[in-house]
């Protein structure tokens, strides 16, 4: 499959209360392509429910948007001027204990799974646990098995050492989708420099995070110093591991924090560094998927070359899902 | 896609004891495609089960068999000589309630699905129904979307109304896949001519099944008395409409008839026209996938030309494949 040059945006995670209105949003930002996560805590049935409500809203707006799995649907997107849509997981509840689920799921369509979703998973541990064992036995497996199916491997909710071996054990590049480096904003859920360095060592992505909780100066952040962080990160980790990871949830209500943080995994609201299960109020200059060609500006003012900006805004992401999803790779 | 004219055997549904020895026997016996049944009455997390049983079979024996779902990679079988193998559910509990769930199977890899396996479904009525009442309101919609998706419509084990009614809804050509004529051997589990006609003047398919219980004479018919059947019914049907459905049970013990007569229906053995559930004494000309050239030979004795011949062994079920379950179709 030949990349060409012109500009392909991509974002995501995403997880807003999708809608007619959010797939016009998207076109009007410029995306190509979303990542959309489809589960935080559910089971293999549930995450099914999830896929079928997916196939009745690319049946129902297929004039916009279309279901993306490989990266030939991708590039069928580019060629039609719809977004594609790819699934993701963001916790590995959607396989069980089960190895057979990944390809299952693979083939109904999920391409992202998170290793690990704050808590320890049977894979591996994650960024809340004071305690960090590294990727398990199941974990390893279910490595190798994404590998093979070609399912992107995602780490943005797992703890550091945990990250590190998943990093190491996988054959193909591995992301952090959506977190920041920690020298931007201090809290274990962004990159850490060792995180960062094994990203750079597999050729893999850091999306960035608009998630006000993941940034400096929280909702107050401004899109010169996101800009600047993104040039000093580029000298860290290279300009071509770089794309956004907005972890925009577009309308959807305060529920949703309360289900992403607790699950049913407790009968209390689990405390949190972030306080109350509310959505902070989003920074002024990212609120909706409307809103991105003022980040290619402020890139562009920041120094970035025009290819580079290009690169940062999706051509990164669209080459490292062409490493990721294309089948029978390793 | 272009069918070309090497010769192409095809045989199913099949419910064997799947081993390496079987798909050996299958190359033996000259197939290039087989339909494999898994499911009678399982429910869909069950049938997600036998479906990951199946992915490990691809994944074990990749030498001699590689899964298939759609034309295309039935071609892709012939080229590199392995056996094709196709996914049906005899029974539409394999979808439960839920409309979303026959995507989700056709994602998953089933190719087949029959409307009903004996008794009621929610669907339509079995040929063992003392009524038939037609497809119902749910049938309808599961016709239309199985239409939708590319998945072939099966009524071997349908009443006859359901049978002529569902020929008549479908918009793509449909199957009753294991059955023979009605006049060959009088049991309501074959095809009556009032069905073979539909059938014909909806361009489906009949597959002839070989399992005693419904051939001339049972466990003694002899392969004379079938292949002078099939000359008979090309009169009725038309010769490119046939193909074989062997319904072959290769290695099976006796506990799979009661699964498929009693499921979870009946604390009781149900009563049934064959008497007790076991196995009948196979045909002695087809006991094995080995066993498909005499029937070759056997037909070509009864009168049939090269090319027919070549038809009703595969080259029928080759074009109806293509007509079922090309995505994008009506």
């Amino acid at each position: 499959m030949s990349i060409n040059v012109r500009p392909y945006w991509f974002d995501g995670p995403q997880y807003c209360a999708w809608s007619r209105d959010i797939f016009l949003d998207m076109r009007t930002g410029g995306l190509s392509g979303v990542h959309a996560t489809i589960a935080y805590h559910e089971n293999f049935r549930e995450t099914v429910d999830r896929i079928v409500e997916w196939n009745r809203l690319f049946a129902l707006h297929g004039d916009l948007i279309a279901r993306a799995r490989r990266p030939a649907d991708l590039e069928a997107s580019v060629a039609s001027g719809k977004v594609a849509v790819i699934l993701g997981a963001q916790n590995p509840s959607v396989i069980e204990a089960d190895l057979g689920l990944v390809e299952a799921l693979s083939d109904l369509g999920l391409s992202f799974m998170q290793i690990t979703y704050n808590n320890q998973s049977l894979l591996g541990a994650g960024w809340q646990e004071s305690e960090d064992s590294g990727l398990t036995r199941f974990g390893r497996e279910v490595v190798r098995e994404m590998n093979r199916v070609g399912m992107a491997i995602d780490l943005s909710h797992a703890g550091e050492r945990t990250a590190v071996e998943t990093i190491e054990a996988s054959k193909r590049p591995v992301t952090v989708s959506h977190a920041n480096p920690r020298w931007f904003r201090d809290t274990a859920r962004n990159a850490s420099d060792r995180v960062i360095a094994a990203l750079r060592a597999h050729d893999g992505l850091l999306g960035l995070s608009l998630y006000p909780h993941h940034v400096k100066d929280g909702s107050d952040c401004s899109i010169a110093d996101f800009a600047a962080m993104v040039a000093r990160l580029a000298e860290q980790i290279g300009v071509a591991r770089i794309g956004l990871g907005s972890d925009l949830c577009q309308g959807r209500p305060d529920a949703a924090v309360a289900w992403m943080r607790d699950g049913r995994w407790t009968f209390t609201t689990a405390a949190n560094p972030n306080g109350p299960p509310v959505f902070p109020r989003p920074l002024s200059w990212f609120a909706s998927n409307r809103d991105f060609p003022a980040i290619a500006e402020a890139l562009a003012a920041v120094g970035f070359a025009e290819g580079e900006v290009a690169g940062i805004m999706g051509g990164n992401w669209r080459r490292f899902l062409e490493a990721a999803l294309t089948p029978g790779r390793t």
